[in-house]
């Protein structure tokens, strides 16, 4: 029964499932020596013209690792506008699972990134400010920033004296902001424990494959880069903004 | 105005949007000599199990798209299961923007994928395969496949005879169910033209990116994968399935 759960949740994570010989069982759960306890929760945050992919590739790790782990992750969404949202463009229209006012127990809190407008309105939603606020104080909390979402952390202050990181193209406008932030380049995250930043939209996927194999090893976080065709790297050379251009969005 | 559109079309692609200098203006001009006339309408088929990642790569690609071509992108929603849909493991809980029955011209339908006990009882809708039977059968359309969902197009016939890609993990197996079918291997996409079929999950960036590249042009294209931190690849020595093991869809 445990054999067959576990082979199921592998085909389960490449997006599959069938009968399968004994043999295919044994290799399988010869690969999925999983010590993993707790259940990890993780809270995303959703918002009017969200990025998509700012999310959607962390959930779909975390998703992958659900099934991996007999249900040992826990994600869910949570609305900072009331009712239905909309990522940018108005691509999908979602019905988040919880509120800001209301959401069960979190490991994890997910802030998905928007462009600067959104984020600059962003950082004066005192609702989302307070939260944040409340939250970071809190012992035992952490929060996952993607791409521009690190001006929100900053904004705050609690990314003060330690390393970040965001976007490639608004990094130096970032470092501007946010002087005592140690601003970390040519990465795809930055791990600070409590506060996990991210740069641009794909290496959300990243940084989540890194939280999986932290929670529950190697062999797991390397099925799921595989089940997603994606190569997990923590370092990247970032790209060049086009000719040099440099932005500042205090302009 | 026509270069200050152009201008914040760009930073809305990278999630930014501020003022700029007139310098800044220009070199955005320089960069941005879209030829392209005509708006490109992508209908995204969506049903309950649905891999998320398998459909957000592609609209974050074609959004990304439709800011810097002044909305010459439209991309939309159809629900095939009536009212909400939700993607696999209830992830989130999508409002389709139009049904099967009636949705607006469309060049491309997409079809994401989803694990295979899900496909298998997409190929037993016989809604959705009178849809795909019709759709195919006219002149001019266009569908795209993600991942596992090639088995939902080879199913219906149109791919024998062509080349075609899925999943590294079940190409053997979609093989030996859909013998007329030419699979190609270590790609991360193949274009037939009329039909355009995936790989693994992610690839489907790589897949957007190259139709992106062909409406509206290399320079386009590249800055999408910049903004997005992605590098778009059209090869890949695909991963080796963990100690070779063999999939079979009908055990």
């Amino acid at each position: 029964m445990m054999k067959n759960f576990l082979f199921y949740a592998f085909f389960l994570s490449v997006g599959v499932y069938a009968q399968q010989t004994n043999e295919h069982l044994r290799k399988m759960d010869s690969l999925l020596n999983n010590n993993q306890k707790d259940t990890v929760s993780i809270a995303v945050l959703l918002y009017n013209n969200v990025v998509l992919q700012d999310f959607a590739g962390p959930m779909e790790v975390f998703s992958k690792a659900k099934n991996l782990t007999q249900g040992l992750y826990r994600i869910f969404t949570v609305g900072l506008t009331p009712g239905e949202v909309y990522t940018e463009n108005k691509l999908i229209k979602i019905r988040p699972d919880y509120s800001l006012d209301d959401f069960p127990h979190a490991d994890y809190v997910m802030l998905p990134g928007a462009n600067i407008s959104e984020i600059n309105r962003l950082t004066k939603d005192q609702q989302l400010m307070d939260f944040l606020k409340t939250w970071n104080s809190k012992e035992n909390t952490k929060t996952i920033s993607i791409c521009t979402a690190a001006y929100l952390l900053a904004h705050t202050g609690v990314l003060n004296g330690r390393r970040a990181t965001t976007h490639y193209f608004v990094a130096d406008d970032f470092s501007a902001r946010y002087p005592k932030v140690h601003l970390v380049k040519d990465v795809r995250y930055v791990d600070e424990v409590k506060y996990l930043t991210t740069s641009g939209i794909t290496s959300g996927i990243d940084a989540a494959l890194y939280l999986v194999g932290k929670h529950s090893g190697e062999s797991i976080r390397s099925m799921i880069s595989r089940a997603l065709q994606y190569n997990f790297h923590e370092k990247e050379r970032w790209p060049q903004a086009p000719q040099g251009m440099k932005y500042d969005s205090r302009q």
